[in-house]
């Protein structure tokens, strides 16, 4: 098609040829824009939108591509559109007697909130404002419009800056002593519009055009152009916006609420956007505009009044209310205006909602029939299920706050939660006061740097006054889930006088050291003073309901990490299907236990080791007893003891250090006695041992199999424990499955070897009880090399199970300890890394090597279970990956487990669609 | 083939027909065993053989699979073939005028020395021996072969103890006050057969069997059982040998040399296996039988002394001996035998030689036409080559030594390479005595542990009485290229009382602490005092050819790791055809500069580093000058720094100690100086920092790439420092290839960011210079995300280099520092690990990321040039993985380069056979 064959402009009533032209709804959006294909559809309803047109996103990209030219024909478009708006309002443009104004607003496929430009009340001049003053008898209204073009118009369309006319509106509140322009008479607003357009006579050295067609056609560039504006682009950077879609043009009636008591504007959602409730809610203002409703500085109405005011109105907004849910199927956001008694919806959109509500609203469309359940699942996102996960401000409370002036201020959201604590300014303290003095503390800093981890893993929650989602307080504080606000600009944090301080002058608040505040990390709300908190009820039904039916579409299995039995009880109450993780070593560091374990290490023969043993085997029992009974008929996979032993010996340092004090005394303090010899002597062979212990890199050390085939009396130990334990519940009816799995092997002999041993005390065991108790034995696959020949290890194990944190390790080649206080931060801040690889799993190296060794195990055993058991098992992303390379199950913290229910749902679902619309395709 | 088909018994002369049946020479020693074939085809020649024939491998495994029943048929068969034997021989078995004796020995497909039974002189009895004795008229030769057939028939056939027949000889030997067996006379030996009868009759319950027939019967079934006796079960095991193959029996006439002096025996060998020369060696003995020459009991002539007694008898042997080596295209190593003026050859095969007899063999057998330059080159093993780079012994000390009575055992050839010191008995003393005292010693110990590897490390050598080829000191020493002798049982090291004894009752000879003693690890030998080494020529004329050879077959380029300038000219010299590894870091650890480096890491500021900086950029830039005035001409690859900034601080642990000290004092001590404090304060604040760098995996942690853009100065200077050398190379008219090389990368971004941030400096120093130097930027592949990700990296990398070490301590989640001291080592005993993985390229995992590594790099960037740095370089298995999977070159220690360059055109040439062998497969 050539350039003068294209058709540049559409009528809203000619949705349906833009439809067939594009060939689909996404090709309205993208022609005609978010906000044009919208407003037309709305017009297909027969909505009562004000007429208008559309300016394409052709034209945009054909203007900016020739250098600032219109193509040829759209202007000639535009007229005959503007006649054909003439025709259907009655109004003429530029006609005293009855004049048409119009809206000019920007709208790309995608919306860029803010980011490009509008003009209101296109249309106005001289001869228009006197005849409509004549016509409203409002010269106030008049005159209010034409100033607020007169300034878009010089801001927007001329390029000038704000000030000259915000100092010439602030001169004029100053001399009638007011305090809003919404205060200023009818006569200082026209006096207002002179000296605006003695502003732009000056400043861009030209007149304001008084014709509305050459206002109009300035506009229309002036939008165009916004398209490559500094701030668009750097939007469509940050948001991943193509550069090469542009913008349309609406060009919409415009409408007035401020008309009389018979006019009005308002917002309303067609169900309760904070509890879910299935009732209109929202506000209106009689005679008013729609920013008045915005700005408070009016009070509004409630949305149900306007039924006593104007009944039929609020009928016809209801009845049009609950067409647009049903025909969008999802709750909508609708602004309204009401002009001379006859109601203009101007915008609709989905409404923005609390996770609360979106969990309500999803499950009550879902079963209006509105939508599927399966669109119901897809429509709650895992962080709304996080919300009943975390503590949460109560809202009555902040309310109250925000009353009481108690709302300090805001800035962004980057790690959801509330947490409520007594002020500090160093990370030091932070750490002091929590484990010394036992205090709750929020850290202020203004911002955090990499030696203030410890302050912020100590404190409550983060409070800074600079940087962004990815700044450093905000990475360490979502990777450890504490609550953060970062970039609260408004606070001045300063951590030498020690304070806290907000506004200016005589309203000047100062919070010292110990005064205190909390935090809103979801909403990203700073409060002086100890708010209420509350947990949101996990068993909320709407909730349960909606993870029953994620569980019905899921292939996934869900199962936790657990070490002790209350975790296993959590866990399975909160739906977990199986332990995919016992981390058994956790049990040994328990004070009594831990004696025991040191006597065994440090002991010199096997036979010495065989005491301590045996008085472990009895504790290690109970707790696996206490787990199978706890998931009675479910799996439990026991992962041996995993961590070098040096880490149940006493700290290496303090040791030397005492040691060096004794011996140093013992010379300047002649004459030591016997019993002090004895002490000094017993603590320099303690010490001896730890230092033969100690590891250049205990991470990749003397652990895991390894320690196992170094100390097989110790995992022999631990079988005996399980199958007794298995033994005794099974005596007892419960249904035991129990699973073996041995850590960190890198090579299929050490499974062997390991296998032959264990297999084989489990073996005495039971026919020492006369008890067969179904087992399997496997592995985690946490070593690159065991992902690489997982078709040999395979061979000896029954199951696979990701240790994602260990295999992060070793492909990255990065010590996690290391690193996450340290450059992990610094390459996530500068972009080096796009995500934690430790919160999500990367997909390009270590998601390569978990393809691969799903690949390789299930060559050799086609009927291979495979899961994931590092802490990425409860990340919505790993899970969607996870699904697609066909894992059997993830397995995360109990607390985890429901947002797990809902991603694994996600991923099967999304899957479903891929391939739908791959085979689509493939016809 | 029907059983009753099959042909069981070969004469030698039909060893054709025994071709035809198998198809092959190969299929020939499968049926007859490599001995047999042997014969059978130096009758094929023509050479005198004593007549024989051979019952087949597959007799002996229907034998064995019939539960020890003959097949049917065989024993006909080999009757028939004796009968043959009486007519081609004029002898009969068992005839007592003219008696036939035979001899009766195993023979597998490959051979399995000492592992089988044989049985001599089968055909006596007391009416034969009585016959022989009136032939010969030397009744003491005939009852000595009496003796010895009732003895083995005793022991091999009937499975009888060695003891009672010793305890008969000792009887004899002690009332005749002699010390050998050789010296009992005719009647002592006629009576001892008496006795030795009388032994089978009452030990094995039956009587010696006078028919010969039955003689042969049971010997011949002694010799199909002993191919499952446990000993030959064990060698198979070890040397990978089929367990199906089955032993063939040689039956062949035996020849006597001690049956005058027309009569003798000796070996010789084609060429002198020691040095390589092209003359005849070996040793011969008249009227003496085989065991004579090797027992040395007498002094044997040399084999020229042959030529004057018996010249025609020389000259067949010389003309013999060269139609062997002609024919097997190798120098033979021959056994004989003249029977009153008849010269039989009972044996030849390969002779073993010395690695320099090697060298200069394979290249004058090319030199001579008889095998091509390509069969020389692979005719010569890596370890050959190995010996030009170790300390030898000279063997003229060791024969003097020997003489005099200071050989004083010899144990396993664990780690080649002579060492000279100073015996002392614990890892401990080995360590002061070597670094405090500045002594050489040898580390004796009965078995060494993990806890001696300092001391193995501090000694010239290690010595053990006990322990096998992977015995715990084995492999250290290996690993670390220390000379080793282990397991060798004659010597008592006795640790407590600190020395080594040899011999018992008065010739025992105690060696204490500092008594210096000699090893030789490439032969086993342990001597007294201290004996002469040398360091063979690796410009011996011989090898220089052997590897000029070599070096027109490889594909793979060899360069080398050098860091400084002296190593750049080594490694040259040897043949390095650049430098693929120039580790930066090693200049900052000498003393000037390491003060400039922690001056560096310890400023807080950018500003403060930049004095230390600017002060290390000249010392730098001499070294890379260095480095490229030496390499002239060819590429040097310079990593910038990579270890963790905190390697160069002073010490933790000892700082610690020594602040704890000075605090200690403090307390104890009232009024501690001004100095004092000021001292202690400063320690405090270095500890601190110390502290603040310390890593819980360093080898996972700040360091290679993450440094470099941690501390984007310090590799700026690096560059800086390079392309300043450069250009002032340049200047001179050096051709200088710069790569510059970026360790540890796991991410593209990491390189990308450093890519930018170095070229600008490099540009910026070129530009200044008005030299524009042509250079490479690329990075190491040492981390499994890099090798799985490598087409993302060689978008950014113009070379990649596997740094093994850091690749295989990922890939298998070990830290070498921790593991090649502790369980490493275990596993390697236990053949959990069949090799060191940091010694040979792991091929399944490590491998196979290399493998992934190089696909995806090329699939980016077709013509990247890939090497290999790690210490995997040198390693000729190694090497020939590099081979197969395509990349440039290996780069290993100048030392190492003369072998690799071997072993790169054995990889060369053995791909070569195999594509050849596929070809004709696929026709």
């Amino acid at each position: 098609m050539s350039a003068n064959q294209k058709k540049w402009v559409y009528l809203f009533s000619e949705v349906d040829e833009a439809q067939r032209r594009t060939g689909s709804w996404d090709g309205v959006r993208g022609l005609l824009g978010g906000k044009g294909a919208n407003l037309a559809d709305m017009v297909r309803l027969g909505v009562p939108v004000p007429p208008g047109y559309v300016v394409t996103t052709e034209a945009c990209n054909a203007y900016l591509g020739a250098g600032a030219q219109f193509p040829g024909g759209m202007w000639d478009e535009v007229l005959a559109a503007q006649e054909k708006l003439e025709a259907l309002t009655g109004k003429r443009f530029g006609d005293p007697r009855r004049p048409l104004l119009v809206s000019c607003r920007s709208g790309a496929k995608f919306s860029m909130p803010g980011m490009m430009d509008t003009v209101l009340n296109i249309g106005l001049n001289d001869e228009v404002a006197q005849g409509m003053c004549e016509l409203t008898g409002d010269r106030r209204f008049v005159y209010d419009a034409y100033r607020r073009l007169v300034q878009m118009f010089g801001t927007v369309v001329l390029g000038l800056p704000d000030e000259p006319f915000e100092a010439v509106l602030k001169r004029y509140r100053q001399s009638r002593g007011v305090e809003n322009d919404a205060d200023l008479q009818a006569d200082d607003l026209a006096a207002l519009t002179g000296e605006f357009k003695e502003i732009v006579r000056t400043h861009a050295g030209r007149e304001m055009p008084a014709d509305p067609r050459e206002q109009l056609r300035l506009a229309t560039e002036a939008v165009f152009k916004s398209w490559n504006g500094k701030r668009a682009v750097d939007y469509r950077n940050a948001a991943g916006i193509a550069h090469d879609l542009g913008t349309a043009v609406s060009i919409v009636t415009m409408v007035f609420g401020n008309m009389g008591q018979s006019s009005g504007t308002g917002v309303a959602t067609t169900r309760n956007v904070s509890t879910g409730e299935p009732e209109l809610e929202g506000d209106y203002l009689v005679n008013a505009q729609g920013e008045d409703v915005v700005a408070g500085t009016r009070q509004t109405e409630r949305i149900a009044a306007l039924g006593q005011f104007m009944p039929e109105i609020f009928a016809e907004f209801k009845k049009l209310a609950a067409q647009l849910e049903g025909h969008y199927r999802d709750t909508q956001d609708i602004e309204f205006t009401i002009e001379h008694g006859k109601l203009w919806l101007l915008q609709t959109r989905d409404a923005k909602r609390t996770a609360r509500a979106a969990v309500r609203i999803a499950g009550d469309l879902a079963d209006e029939g509105l939508i599927s359940r399966e669109e119901a699942v897809l429509r709650v996102s895992p962080s709304h299920i996080e919300f009943f996960l975390h503590p949460q401000c109560d809202p009555e409370a902040k309310r109250e706050a925000a009353e009481r002036g108690d709302k300090l201020g805001s800035g962004l959201n980057v790690s959801p939660g509330a947490a409520v604590g007594q002020l500090t300014f160093d990370a030091d303290a932070a750490e002091h006061l929590t484990k010394v003095e036992r205090k709750q503390v929020i850290l202020a800093r203004p911002e955090t740097k990499p030696d203030d981890v410890h302050g912020i893993l100590a404190a409550q929650g983060v409070l800074t006054s600079y940087g962004g989602r990815t700044s450093h307080a905000a990475l360490v504080a979502r990777q450890f889930g504490k609550p953060a606000v970062v970039g609260a600009s408004g606070l001045d944090i300063d951590p030498i006088e020690r304070t806290l301080s907000v506004g200016q002058g005589s309203g000047r608040r100062v919070f010292k050291e110990g005064d205190w505040v909390s935090i809103d990390g979801s909403t990203g709300e700073v409060f002086a003073g100890q708010l209420r908190t509350w947990i949101p009820d996990v068993n909320d039904p709407y909730l349960l309901k909606l993870l029953g039916w994620a569980d019905s579409l899921r292939r996934l299995g869900v199962w936790a990490n657990a070490d002790y039995p209350r975790d296993a009880q959590r866990a399975r109450s909160y739906g977990a299907e199986g332990i995919g993780l016992c981390r058994t070593e956790h049990m040994f560091f328990e004070p009594e236990r831990l004696a025991l374990m040191q006597a065994m290490i440090l002991a010199r023969t096997d036979e010495e080791r065989s005491g301590p043993l045996a008085a472990l085997l009895p504790f290690q029992r109970s707790d696996f007893e206490g787990l199978f009974r706890a998931m009675n008929g479910l799996p439990v996979t026991i992962r041996l003891i995993d961590p070098p032993l040096h880490e149940f010996l006493p700290n290496h340092d303090a040791l030397l250090r005492e040691v060096t004090e004794m011996e140093t005394r013992n010379k300047w303090n002649d004459g030591e006695t016997a019993a002090q010899a004895a002490e000094l002597s017993e603590k320099q062979r303690l010490l001896s041992l730890v230092k033969l212990m100690r590891e250049a890199n205990p991470m990749l050390g003397l652990r895991g199999v390894r320690l196992g085939i170094f100390r097989p009396a110790l995992v022999r130990m631990q079988v005996r424990a399980i199958f007794e334990a298995a033994c005794a519940c099974v005596k007892d009816g419960v249904v035991v499955k129990p699973k073996i799995m041995i850590p960190l092997v890198a090579h299929s002999n050490e499974l062997q070897i390991e296998r032959r041993e264990l297999e084989d005390e489990a073996n005495k065991v039971m026919a020492a009880l006369g008890i067969q108790v179904p087992y399997q034995f496997g592995t985690m696959i946490e070593i690159p090399r065991a992902a690489l020949t997982a078709d040999q290890i395979a061979d000896c194990a029954e199951f696979f199970s990701f240790g994602t944190n260990d295999l992060t390790q070793t492909t990255f080649g990065i010590s996690r300890d290391d690193a996450e206080a340290g450059f992990l931060m610094d390459y996530l801040q500068r972009g080096i890394l796009l995500k934690n690889p430790f919160a999500t799993i990367d997909e390009a190296g270590v998601g390569k090597l978990m393809e691969i060794a799903v690949a390789l195990g299930r060559k050799t055993r086609p009927d291979l279970e495979i899961g994931i058991c590092g802490e990425h098992g409860g990340d919505p992303d790993t899970i969607d990956f996870c699904h697609r390379i066909g894992l059997d199950y993830v397995s995360c913290s109990p607390y985890r487990v429901p947002v797990a229910r809902l991603a694994a749902a996600h991923a099967a679902l999304k899957d479903k669609r891929r391939q739908a619309a791959a085979a689509s395709k493939a016809k």
